[in-house]
Formats: C-alpha cells, sequence, structure tokens
C-alpha cells in the first residue's frame, strides 16, 4: 500500500511526458500546455487507491486509466475556462488566452479523445465496465457544467439543486476514479458502490469545504484572496442557505449588495454569513457528508489495515487533525 | 445486398430517435436539434456498406457504430460551426445561433461522449480494434479542423498541404467508416486498407468537386449561391491551383481582387480561373482521384458483384452517369 503523496510521485512520473503528437503544433503544444500547470493530480491517485484497495499486482491498466482521468480533467477544465471566460487558472493564462478560443476548443475535444486512446490500452475483460463508468461520468460533468450556467441566470437556487449541480460537476469524476481502480482490482459490485459513494461525499463535503474557506480562510493558507464567490454573486453553499434562513431585514440587505458592488461588499456579506450563523452550518454540513463518506469507507469489505491510506486522503482533503 | 438508398432509410429509421436523456434540456435539447436538421448519412450508411461487402449476417454491431460516427460527425459539425461562427447550416440557424455558444460547446462534448457509448455496446471481440480506428481518426478530423483554421492565416498554402488538409478534414472519416464496418464485417486487413483508400480518395475527389460546384455549379440543382468560397477569399483546389499557374498580370489582379471585395468580384475570379483553366485543371484531379478510389475498389477480394453498390455510390457522390 501507498500513501498518497507516493502514488502521487509514481504517477507524476508516469504522466510527465508529451501525450500528443507534434503536428499540427498549434493544437497539440495548446493541449500540452495545460498539462504543464500541474495540480494535484487528486483524480488518476484515487484511481490508483481504488486499485490497490483490492488488489497490488498487474497495475499498468489502472496507470492507463488513471493518465485517461487525468486528461478528461484536463478537458473539462479547458473548456469550462472557455465557457466562464476565464483569464487565469493556477496564476497562469488559460489555454484560450494564450492559443485563442478555437485552438483551445480543438485542443479540449482532441484530449477528450486521447483520454479514450489510454482507456483502449487496458486489458479487454474489463474494457466493456470501465468504458461503461467513463462514459457515464463524462456525461455527468457535462450536465453539471450545463446546471452550474443554468443556475448564474436564475435569482435563486435551492440547497438540493445545487448539492446535485456540485455532484455531477465535480464529485462524481472523483467517486468514478475511485471506482474504475476498484473494478480493476477485481472489487464486487457492493464493494465498488462503497467505495464510489465515499469518493462522491467526500467530494461534496471538499466543495463545502472549498466556498467556506474562500469566505472565512486564511488567504496565506489558502492561496487565493478572500471573497471572490462574493464579489461574483455566486450562488455557493454560503449564499444560498443565507437566503434560505436570513430574516427580512438581513434578506433585503443581503438583495442591496448583490445589486450593487459596494466597496464594503464583502466585510458586509461576511458579517450576514455570520449574524446568520451559516459559517456553522457550513462546517456541520461538511461534517455530515464526511461522516456518510466514512460510513461507506467503513462498509468496504476488506481488511480494515487496507483502508488506512484513503483515511488518510480523506482527512487531507478535508484539512482534518483528526 | 442493399443500395445505399435501401441503407439510408433503414439507417435513418433507426437513428431518428432521442439519443439523450432529457435533463438538463437546455443541453441534450441543443445536442438532439442538429440531428434533426437532417443531412445525407453518407458516413454511417458507409460503415452499413463496408459491414454488407463482407457479411450479411449479425449487424447489429454495424448499426451501433454507424450510430457513433454519425453522432461524431455532428457532434464535428457544432464545434466548426463555433469556431468559424457560422449563423446557418442546411438553412436553419446553427446549434450556437440557437442556444448560446457555451451550451453548444458542452452539447458538442456531450454527444462525442454518447458516440463512445454506442461504440461500447459491440461485442467484445472487435471493441479494441474498432475504438483504435475511431480514436485515431477522430485525432485526425481534429488536425484536419486546425490545419485548416492555420490556413486561413497563411498568405499561401500549397497544393499538397490543401489535400492533406481535406483528407484529414473530411476524407478519413469516410475511410474509417468504411474500414471499421469492414471489421465487423470480418475482413482481412488488406481488404480494410483497399477500402479504407477508397473511401479517402472518393472523400478527396468529392471535395474537389465541391470547390468546383460552388464556381462553376448549377445553383439551381447544387442548392446554393455559386461564388460563395469565392466571396470568403477561402483557399480551395481552384484558388491554390490558380497562384500556382497565373502569370504576373494575372496574379496582380488576383491579389487585388482578394483584397477589395469589388461588385464583380466573382465574375473577375472565375474568369481568371477560366483563363488559368484552372476548371478543366479540377476535373481532371477530381477524375485521378476518383480512378485511384476505383482501383482500390477493384483490388478488394471479394466477388466483383458485390461491389455494385459501392460502385454507385462513388458515381453518385461523384455525379457521373457512367
Amino acid at each position: 500500500m501507498h500513501s498518497f503523496a507516493a502514488l502521487s510521485a509514481l504517477f507524476e512520473d508516469r504522466f510527465n511526458k508529451r501525450h500528443f503528437p507534434t503536428l499540427p503544433p498549434n493544437l497539440y503544444d495548446a493541449a500540452q500546455y495545460i498539462l504543464k500547470i500541474g495540480g494535484k493530480r487528486v483524480r488518476p491517485v484515487a484511481v490508483l487507491m481504488g486499485n490497490e484497495l483490492f488488489s497490488e499486482i498487474d497495475k499498468d491498466d489502472a496507470y492507463e486509466v488513471a493518465t485517461a482521468v487525468e486528461l478528461f480533467h484536463n478537458f473539462s477544465l479547458i473548456h469550462d475556462d472557455i465557457m466562464d471566460k476565464a483569464p487565469l487558472r493556477r496564476g497562469v493564462p488559460t489555454v484560450h488566452m494564450n492559443y485563442g478560443e478555437s485552438t483551445a476548443l480543438l485542443s479540449g475535444d482532441v484530449m477528450l479523445v486521447v483520454a479514450y486512446e489510454y482507456l483502449n490500452k487496458i486489458k479487454t475483460d474489463h474494457l466493456h465496465r470501465i468504458l461503461t463508468l467513463f462514459n457515464k461520468t463524462a456525461k455527468e460533468v457535462c450536465e453539471g457544467q450545463q446546471l452550474d450556467m443554468d443556475f448564474e441566470k436564475r435569482p435563486s437556487v435551492t440547497l438540493e439543486e445545487y448539492v446535485q449541480m456540485i455532484t455531477l460537476k465535480t464529485s462524481v469524476l472523483l467517486a468514478a476514479s475511485l471506482q474504475m481502480g476498484a473494478v480493476l482490482g477485481g472489487a464486487g459490485t457492493g464493494n465498488q458502490e462503497h467505495l464510489y459513494e465515499f469518493g462522491k461525499n467526500l467530494g461534496i463535503a471538499f466543495q463545502i469545504q472549498d466556498d467556506y474557506l474562500d469566505c472565512f480562510g486564511d488567504p496565506q493558507k489558502f492561496g487565493k484572496q478572500v471573497g471572490g464567490d462574493i464579489l461574483a454573486n455566486k450562488k455557493t453553499f454560503l449564499m444560498i442557505h443565507t437566503m434560505e434562513v436570513a430574516n427580512s431585514t438581513q434578506l433585503a440587505e443581503l438583495q442591496l449588495l448583490l445589486q450593487n458592488n459596494a466597496t464594503d461588499k464583502i466585510d458586509r456579506v461576511l458579517q450576514l454569513y455570520r449574524d446568520c450563523k451559516v459559517d456553522e452550518w457550513a462546517n456541520q454540513l461538511k461534517e455530515k457528508y464526511y461522516d456518510i463518506a466514512m460510513k461507506h469507507l467503513d462498509d468496504i469489505a476488506v481488511l480494515e489495515n487496507r483502508k488506512v491510506e484513503l483515511e488518510l486522503l480523506a482527512r487531507y482533503l478535508l484539512q482534518r487533525e483528526s
């Protein structure tokens, strides 16, 4: 059994190469560019960890699927950045800023195809099952992105709708990554499903934390300015819940703040959040999803000591000390 | 053995249904929208014809691959239309005009994933091989589109470069469609390759004809206004060859016409084409590729009478009476 850090280094070692032909250079340089920006590689490592939970032999197929998952993730980032008109990702220009929208669009397309090339390298006996899971998840990620765009245009969104959107847009890929690793490791369907639910709920908890840290995180540790979501009027867990629990005076102030970009907008929205105790609520909600995730990990029928690295991963992602 | 028309009707009968879930409606309605615009369905029928050339049993897999090919083709149309900022396709608004660029982009993405869902329905024994061919072709189509965009920004393009771009952008999908049908029909690799080359050269001949008809076609029969490529300064077979053979006076006039949109631009460029005899040249070039295609069809080792429908298809696509 390897730690997340160890598998991350092993994956990076294999992944850190050119995945594309050289010609035409515009197209493939744009595709390679985003891969070099880096990232935590959480999803591909989840494939490897899901695999190691059940098997420690014959890992080549797990690396192929892990590579496909990371390429898929980057394909979705390129296209999301076009749709969101995002100028920067991880502090450097996005693909469309560097290569133009058309080439960025096309480099995303070709990256998705190359993801399928990696999937097609695995042995025949798991190919149908892995493709089924991968395709289902890929569709869900597109659905999540569409819902996210739809929600931006709506005056209000329920918490349930937001959880569904976040689940599709971000959590199912982590969940399916773990499950695909488990499939390759020979896990039974019951164990596969528990592992999927572990990943899905962990992903939701992670997103609640992300929304929380954008408001209440230490900018030194968090690495970005506090209040970005507030400035952009994003419907986050905190904003949605505030709208549900605020009294009429608070709601009126919130609506006013959303309509005008007052210079003290961030501070005043944060004060409203505190007044409505959504900071405490968000932490409790994160704990709720974390607990569901851990319950599913508990229910996986393998020796407890095999689960240690996944427990550590969950704590690492959710910044827990115990 | 069925005719193109008969297979086209059989395919349309199966294809004419909703290929997507209902939610989120924006995303999937956009995807379904382009499929309803229609088209000749040449590529999926090519899968069926390639299959029938070698086998007349067990056609379900051929229909799955045919459906995947048609979805892939429509995915590429949606994304190409975004890149080209095209307002219309087949006389109706393009997907991005009707649903916005972001949803169009995403509906293309999800359509590509659904294409892979159809591929994943085929029996295991051909899955690796079909995916290999499909992925290779999908990458090539992206490369062709990138080259097409690159060429637009360049002052000149050689005939060889243009043939390569056209081959990637349009011909390889027809070629691979035939070949995938042949794979499913149990053809040997030699026969597969001849069939692929038949399709590839037929596709190039078809594009030469398309460029020719845009200049010299009967607008009644051709269904669109003559001279669209000239107005858009497109580097077509005719334009590229004219630049290669024109004398210095003709070249100077052509450059002037390209820089200014004179009201008689179309007529004057057409006259230059005639003066340089590129109309005759284009017909000869089309014949050359047609002959290569037919030679490869000849070389396929099946009974001659099995090839009749493919010969008729070639004549139909290239508007030949004999």
